[in-house]
């Protein structure tokens, strides 16, 4: 969710005439308390360290708008029709050579899959490997959106452990072993090796080939989700795992945060039997990605140094996250945190006895949004943590907002240290909010 | 699927590992046998009349181009960002004029859901309403997209008898009943009214009160899908059920048809309860509709006469459609057909003994292509009937198109009279292949 738009569907509906008629798997989609907050966290005055967004201010849009005319001219009966399935050949053709900087050398364009986003891309994956009741391992803290995609098709979601190395090798194997135990069909394991949404880590290049292994002692499938690898702060980046196995992994990546997210491309590649399966589902979900964002995207990438503007956005990224780093240091240094070495995202530990989610609203009053850790657990966990976006607002608004935020922790100890609690009743251990990708 | 496109996930996919390992709704997903002629059937010799691509050669490409730049440097920075999971805010408010056309006059912007086309709005809806086994009612033949949506979540698809004034009233309240005594529960009825697909019929203005009457008693909603509505051919449009009733009416309805497709731009409106959930059920599935796309269409829609456009291609529709319809009276008088007042398509049926599935190969071969009927049933009807699309082809290619059809019926004539049989041996009288909405 942008953060200048309003909160759809806030209102409780009352008296709703189809209560009672909805599908098992809608019956648990409520609104979100937290949606009413972003009508207020929205506002101009509010430093949101909540969303997800890519800065796109330096966006070349002058030269592009008149590159996305002249394809108009000339290809606008292409550009406006249905287009393939799986995607438009050009396009898949050209997300060839933004894999091979990390490793990917080997795929075809006929491997590819064009989707609507990353976010339908967890939908498609899910829908040809799951049913109702099966298991997708993932790493703890969750990213919101996959937990979206897989609460749709009735997944159960069984969490691996994360350290400060990424997935911990031992822990996904365990779970595996586990869940059979159980009777449980282990499906695939999700995974988001570099800078991961919400944790900050990146899977050290050592466990990749460990967990690559365990994946096919038990043949397991991995989700490889990529969207932020070529975000290195230092340029660095790391091998994708699709890169040692082409058969045992599904990749995929996204033009959301490395170039820009409104025109909702992405891509997948995929062994050939689950990539056939893709491109029926795609049909099944969406008839065809867009023609028009796909032509767009390729129009940007052939005219214009794709290259040195996601090294212009590294740098930029760079700043913000050293920016909320030091503010973090100066003004709360009794929270716990692991600096990350590119992508969106502080993972931020906040003191014993204090409730991330409980605090959201007397932060908004302040003038300050983050998410709350509880949005990124299925089970309630997460209420002392709070992911901190340093993505979009600039780097003086993320020292001002880290300075807000600290002044409502502060004054949340003290209440805690006063009352022995935050002061705000909760009954309910589990969340039962699903806050929506707003978080991504 | 465009006539220019590739056949993707064509090959026969031998020895897949993760065979066994796939969700049970997918084990049906194959690569359909048809799919190979397609690659055939879009080389430029083959007149097709398969494809539901509508014609845009007389788009204002070049001054919708200087005006999409226009936009682009003022707006780029959020046409390039994410959006709402509901829609732009912008470009809900201009559907509305569009819907008043048919008389829905009580709808607000906030009713309104952006959907990556009709294909992703039948998946939401189905998405939010059906468990696995839950009856959805559908007209037969049905909608090839809309059963690829419904197989997606494991919905048993019972099919309601159409006419030539659409669906019969008697048979929707039958079918309720009947499913209800084999305990099944009936989620909603879903509908294209005007201008079937693949049909070609319209629901007559007096039956649209009573099955609303039927639903209502029954508490089953509708699913009225509406893409073509405003392609009658002489200007006339019909009451859309949702103008007279907001509460058990989910009214859908695209850009595709009546401007272009390209977007993959869609709507739905629907009572309150149940939009909330679509709005969550957007976000799981795509996260937000593209902004690229939403601005677009908004560009177009508040910059042309796009109410002079959709009359202009009611005028090119409705000359292709009589060209069809006295190719038809020429060529292949022993068949019959109900002539549309709209829309796309005309729906054949082919002599006795015939089978347009077995045919089409042959047909192909002669440089015409088709739908089959066996595409628009589950239950392995439709070999007497093939669908004739009069969109996307010139006048003359369309005759050209009916005159070869007409040499392989003729064909397949003789050689059924000869021996009894055209000839290709069939033992499974069930059609295994979903088609794919390459055939919207």
């Amino acid at each position: 969710m942008s953060e200048t738009d309003t909160p759809p569907s806030s209102k409780v509906i009352r008296n709703d005439p189809w209560y009672g008629s909805y599908a098992a798997r809608a019956e648990a989609m409520r609104a979100s308390e937290i949606r009413a907050l972003f009508a207020v966290a929205s506002r101009p005055e509010v430093v949101s360290l909540a969303g997800g967004m890519p800065y796109l201010e330096y966006m070349p849009f002058k030269e592009l708008s008149e590159l996305i005319a002249k394809m108009m001219v000339d290809k606008g009966d292409v550009a406006w029709q249905y287009g393939s399935a799986q995607g438009d050949p050009h396009l898949r053709e050209d997300v060839l050579q933004i894999m091979e900087l990390e490793g990917i050398t080997d795929a075809q364009p006929d491997d590819v899959v064009i989707t609507n986003g990353s976010q339908n891309a967890l939908d498609l994956i899910t829908r040809i490997m799951c049913d109702p009741g099966d298991v997708v391992l993932s790493e703890a803290p969750n990213y919101v959106g996959a937990l979206g995609a897989f609460q749709s098709f009735q997944v159960e979601v069984v969490n691996v452990m994360l350290d400060e190395n990424g997935l911990i090798p031992e822990s996904f194997e365990q779970t595996i072993v586990e869940q059979r135990k159980l009777g449980k069909k282990v499906k695939f394991l999700y995974t988001v090796p570099n800078f991961h949404n919400p944790a900050g880590v990146t899977l050290s290049v050592e466990r990749r080939p460990r967990i690559l292994e365990i994946a096919r002692k038990y043949h397991v499938l991995i989700v490889e989700d990529n969207p932020y690898g070529l975000l290195g702060f230092n340029g660095q980046t790391y091998p994708a795992m699709r890169s040692m196995d082409n058969q045992n992994v599904v990749y995929m990546s996204s033009f959301s945060k490395i170039i820009a997210p409104g025109m909702r491309i992405a891509w997948m590649i995929a062994p050939p039997g689950i990539r056939q399966k893709l491109v029926l589902a795609n049909e099944a979900s969406v008839l065809c990605p867009p023609n028009m964002s796909q032509f767009t995207i390729a129009t940007y990438l052939d005219n214009f140094d794709w290259k040195k503007q996601i090294n212009d956005y590294r740098g930029m990224y760079k700043e913000r996250c050293d920016t909320m780093d030091a503010a973090l240091h100066e003004y709360l240094p009794y929270c716990s945190w692991h600096k990350p070495k590119g992508g969106f995202y502080i993972w931020l530990k906040i003191p014993e006895g204090l409730d991330s989610r409980a605090m959201l609203p007397r932060a908004v009053t302040a003038k300050v949004a983050y998410v709350a850790g509880t949005g990124f657990y299925t089970n309630g966990e997460g209420r002392d943590h709070m992911r901190l976006s340093f993505c979009y607002p600039t780097p003086d608004r993320i020292h001002e907002g880290v300075r807000r935020l600290a002044g409502v922790i502060d004054a949340e100890r003290e209440t805690t240290e006063l009352f022995g609690t935050s002061g705000v009743p909760d009954s309910d251990p589990r969340d039962p909010e699903y806050p929506g990708p707003q978080v991504r």
